[in-house]
């Protein structure tokens, strides 16, 4: 990997500030839990499945720190952590999953020394980590099979590194693509309103020396039209069992655009994105955000007041609009009821 | 109307400072010639027709200070006034046209005396300035056809009065609605990377007490699909004798989001604006824009150094994908070469 999100050695994590990107490359150390909780609190540290490893990271910090001396005091301790933890980004799930997983090692092994807990724990940590490494590996490796030699390839908001172990969903196709010799160039939609296209795609695609142009989302469906782009490829937040897929505000814009134009449009996404509980995207709820984002979001007033905004952080893309879906176990075609059920 | 973007008075011109909104509703006095470029160098007074307006006037300030004593000293005077203007915007087409047709007065007309020529010159700037006017209520008037009572309406950049001389085109037919009781709701398309839409439309519209709503320009596609968006209204920059119409960039893609989601999708358009020399929107050359309005626009950095960016200011709708063009004479429908040459 060229960057690493997030690292861990006994006593101490170490994060990329995700804050201080573009500007500055800075690394924010926490040697207390309570530095990780601000960290995870400003958005110095953000991705849900990097997040997953933070708070597993968290949990070993707590430990690394505490010097627990008998195995109750650990159970005891570790329970009171993760609620902790789990207070600085309460709707974030795999906060959750991760803090629980962490919490069963030590329910689970009544008979261990407080020293046998602590290396299964740290060992736990170290395999949240892994797996999601292995994830995105096996993710790029799969969807690296449509990438051509030559291709120009769009991507909306950040499905990369930086919201992973370090190599991403969308962005792990790319990477993955250029690490077997293929010359791409990617165009990365900019992302408003939080920018996370051009923030940080734009750095770790370069990071990566993968040649990569920011445009602002209005001025994705100029390119089609010029021929500039062969595939689109974006992250999801939840697919609906019937392939209708959530993502970044925006990416529903960019399939009806690449449709008309006849241009392939991939979503990657790990299995654990799935959501077999709801039919359709209909029963996805789209969290409404705040007016600063648009109306101040830079630092800077660029709507009057009292002019209201409409600000949601997500759009639903109806699976007809979904070429493939790329997972770890290889790229799900439609009709996506059957091949989502299938990989079940 | 509800704002003077410009208003002139013996020796003193008073703009609305387009560089100060929404954040301040402040006026500029320029009462010489080169405080008047400065305005228009710096964008405080920006939009074709009203550059036009602005560039007369000037002329007429530049007579006010000089006093000239022959009519031989009046022309070169304003031979040299105009020649000045005209280096604070070298492209500016409506205000090449102004300036020229400012001079065509003195030079036409050799037999009358200083006192008679200034009186004419000043006659001839207010006259730019209520035709303009003029054109736009007759937009106006046209396009409140196609407005229902409750329409949602979308508009993309800033075709209004900020534009023109106060009352605008695309903006001129919501006005037109509003005026004639018509209850209806705009969403303003924020418009990057220089956010007219945000800054400049929603001010306007919030001054005519038009209930107006911000969203990102990735955010359209998603109201398109809940069915909250009845029509679409946008200015053009230039009209191919064919109807394809060069607009803000954005325009192109709201189009195409437009006739997927079966809304129409109007262009509101001076005569003025159509180019019959051009056969087709292929022979418009789009001008590419400078990298730190995508990647340092808000005086924060967004984008990494050494990222590209693509940076078009507009972009070319064919005129398959345009419903009508709203024209001071009424609205024309396709098959737009015939439409368009019946015009002429």
């Amino acid at each position: 990997m060229k960057f690493e999100p997030i690292t861990y050695e006994q006593g101490k994590i170490t994060l990329l500030d995700q804050t201080k990107l573009p500007e500055q490359v800075a690394y924010r150390e926490c040697t207390t839990v309570e530095e990780l909780w601000d960290a995870i609190k400003c958005l110095a540290v953000r991705g849900a499945p990097l997040l997953g490893v933070a708070a597993a990271y968290g949990i070993c910090l707590g430990i690394d720190n505490k010097k627990c001396t008998t195995p109750k005091d650990l159970v005891s301790f570790v329970a009171e952590t993760a609620q902790y933890i789990g207070t600085s980004r309460p709707t974030a799930v795999n906060l959750f999953w991760a803090l629980e997983r962490m919490k069963k090692v030590v329910t689970g092994a009544p008979d261990k020394t407080v020293a046998e807990l602590e290396i299964m724990m740290h060992n736990e940590a170290q395999a949240i980590f892994k797996e999601d490494l292995s994830l995105s590996r096996a993710m790029g490796k799969a969807g690296n099979e449509i990438i051509a030699d030559g291709d120009s390839v769009l991507t909306h908001c950040n499905a990369g590194g930086l919201a992973t172990s370090g190599y991403g969903t969308a962005l792990a196709v790319l990477f993955t693509a250029h690490e077997n010799g293929k010359q791409i160039h990617v165009y990365a939609d900019e992302t408003r309103p939080l920018l996370q296209g051009s923030r940080l795609t734009a750095w770790e695609l370069k990071e990566y020396g993968i040649p990569v142009t920011v445009i602002c989302d209005n001025m994705a469906a100029t390119l089609m039209r010029q021929g500039k782009i062969q595939k689109i490829i974006t992250g999801a937040d939840r697919i609906a069992a019937n392939g209708d897929a959530a993502n970044k505000i925006g990416t529903y814009s960019v399939a009806v655009l690449a449709k008309h134009h006849g241009i392939p449009f991939y979503i990657a996404a790990p299995y654990s994105t799935i959501d077999f509980s709801i039919a359709s995207g209909d029963a996805i709820v789209i969290e409404e955000r705040g007016r600063q984002e648009i109306a101040e979001g830079f630092g800077k007033k660029t709507v009057p007041d009292g002019v209201p905004v409409f600000n949601p952080a997500f759009d639903v893309t109806p699976a007809a609009f979904i070429t493939g879906i790329i997972t770890e176990e290889g790229i799900l075609m439609p009709p996506y009821t059957e091949s989502l059920q299938a990989l079940r």
